[in-house]
């Protein structure tokens, strides 16, 4: 078993990682779910793939980003004000925050808020968040819906967003999705289809 | 209080029930929210109204129904062939739909199918579902998505689906969401547009 799991890892990481990855992925699903069963501690690397990476800020050095879920001390590292540039998010109390954050806590796996923080500055710079809604359809799957990704105005264009993206969509398959969805402006399709997706229907609202 | 009830409750559903209900609604949320706090037994038909209406079925007899929400022994009454009339929905075992069952229970109010039983065949005829979901964003609300939205093809015209989607905006608003959400086809954009709904997005999706 510990070799399959080590042919996993060289698998997904190593030279083959840029060839149909996804396939691989879905064709290992199955031994992934018995090494976890079997060996949780040793898949950990497995289940959150590319948490760390390198991008050129706009001062044009590379610094090297970690993407990692959401913590309590975000609150004062400007993760509100970050999500303010995407829509409205009038600033919050400290016990605001962290009853919010308790909720979404409780929930396990079925909810992720993924942060990119620059490590020069300690600002959350990157944030998007994902939620899996399990159903009664095809055999009682579950659909990851991907909401509230934004990158900060001053450190746009170095792919933090697609890296964010990236990175929920592998929990989406991690925890067994079949599908992905989520809803944007017309604008941003192009950038959703360099992240794998295609345009699949209209999205409805309504507000009270 | 109690009179304030009843002159809620009178508002709600009587002569006032077809103008401007969403505005009145609005005004009275905090006043609910007091009065679901000292007399919670007593605020049970205004937090989930229009629960029992008339429709006209295919052979013209009118008959009454009544939304409810999804219960354990509905999988024995069509409720999972319901939902293969709009996705792929293979038989399930008890066990399994028993297990799934229990998974959106612990979510409590933050997740409800809607059904609808014919009481002459006692089939599941319609169905709905809408989840919550809790974000920072707006001073921590909530937002409500509406999925799997189904009517069985023998019972469609008596305006079923308008009554399953009116009930769950109804939810939403009573958990204090600031808007409901939901993808669909181009075709189905009318429908939706007759419930209050405009085409806000595009709705991007990537299959695994």
């Amino acid at each position: 078993m510990q070799n399959s799991i080590i042919l996993i890892s060289c698998i997904l990481t190593g030279p083959f990682a840029t060839i149909n990855k996804h396939q691989i992925f879905r064709v290992l699903m199955p031994l992934l779910h018995i090494t976890c069963a079997s060996f949780p501690a040793l898949t950990i690397k497995i289940m959150a793939p590319k948490t760390l990476f390198e991008a050129e800020k706009t001062n044009g050095h590379k610094t090297e980003f970690k993407i990692r879920q959401l913590e309590i001390s975000d609150h004062a590292k400007g993760f509100t004000e970050l999500l303010g540039q995407l829509s409205q998010c009038p600033s919050l109390s400290q016990s605001e925050f962290e009853a919010r954050f308790a909720d979404l806590v409780a929930l396990g796996d079925d909810h992720h808020i993924a942060v990119v923080e620059d490590p020069t500055s300690g600002r959350i710079i990157a944030t998007g968040s994902i939620f899996i809604e399990k159903k009664f359809l095809r055999g009682c799957s579950s659909v990851g819906h991907i909401e509230d990704v934004v990158v900060d105005k001053a450190t746009r264009g170095g792919h933090l967003g697609q890296r964010i993206v990236n990175y929920l969509i592998d929990r989406a398959k991690a925890v067994g999705c079949y599908k992905v969805i989520l809803d944007c402006t017309p604008e941003l399709r192009v950038f959703y289809e360099k992240c794998g997706f295609v345009e699949k229907n209209v999205q409805m609202a309504l507000y009270f």
